[in-house]
């Protein structure tokens, strides 16, 4: 059996084209928005055709997720917790929440995006339209617009704050806790919310 | 009755030492943390009279507002919070909160000081040290060390993410809800964390 080829030098060229993707989603988001950017327009940037990009990521959710480097696609993760019974989706939000983060890998990058969002204006708009679209509305289901702004508003301000004091600003009684104690705690704020 | 003396030129002698007072505070404050920063020791950084800090400031919470050019000294406003009965304290938390901040004064001054805790971790460090020792805490009461904690990171996370979504990334659902809205939702959260 031979070796794997040595990954030194020239990266192949399926790499190369996905590199290429990803830089030309990162430039698209951060001109356009979330909510304005298009796969379509993506690929125009890369200089490949569209079918290349569903190729390579799971839609424009899995592409922001490249772009931001984030260690999962939270679209993903949402729909995860919407198959569990609405009672427990507290619960899962939180647990999902804190387990995506706390690998080593990952929490580095939780800081640096949170970070961002606080001192880039544009960062910050793109970061809370990719959350409230793919994320937070989906979570609190087809009410009217006004209904699930707060609802959805609520969750952000409670898992935003949990976020930066737990990885940003660590404060104790947050950052010291396990990750099953503080499901204990905040899951049934996060119900609150979700069934206000 | 003579005109008040005109304010151009030089500052009074009062107002030049309370100015050299509040610099000293704030290379103090930065040099040391909250906690271990003394009035003493800012007195001598000053070139004053220990006594002269008292005269103009109230205490080492007064000195920090102004150092931080805070609209109110938050540990007033905690002592004000625990004059009210426990099952009350959860609702005058969150109304004294985002009242002091709702004036157009006051509410640039916040976003800068939520952007800097997130830019840069001296000045996160410093904040942290205050609101921990001086507001958090005090609300909690004394039991021990770590239930206290445990109630005043709840608190902390939970009031910090409504900051953050109302003030540095306005959040709909949060950034465009009045006070009073925002007080009945959000309410009933704080004082779970507190009676925890």
């Amino acid at each position: 059996m031979p070796d794997p080829a040595p990954r030194r030098g020239r990266r192949p060229a399926g790499e190369d084209t996905r590199a290429l993707i990803v830089d030309a989603a990162c430039a698209e988001f951060a001109a356009k928005g979330y909510d304005r950017a298009s796969i379509r327009g993506i690929a125009r940037t890369a200089g490949v055709d569209p079918s290349l990009v569903h190729h390579y990521f799971d839609g424009k959710t899995g592409l922001f997720a490249a772009a931001m480097a984030l260690p999962v696609d939270p679209h993903v993760v949402a729909e995860g917790i919407l198959e569990q019974p609405v009672a427990r989706r507290g619960q899962a939000l939180v647990r999902a929440f804190l387990g995506t983060w706390e690998t080593p890998e990952a929490r580095p990058r939780m800081e640096a995006l949170l970070r961002s969002a606080a001192g880039q204006a544009d960062m910050a708009e793109l970061l809370r339209g990719f959350l409230l679209r793919e994320v937070f509305r989906p979570l609190v289901g087809g009410m009217g617009e006004a209904e699930a702004d707060r609802r959805a508003g609520l969750v952000a301000s409670q898992m935003i704050g949990l976020a930066f004091t737990r990885y940003v600003v660590p404060v104790p009684g947050v950052a010291d806790r396990s990750t099953e104690e503080l499901v204990a705690d905040i899951a049934p704020t996060i119900q609150r919310y979700l069934e206000l």
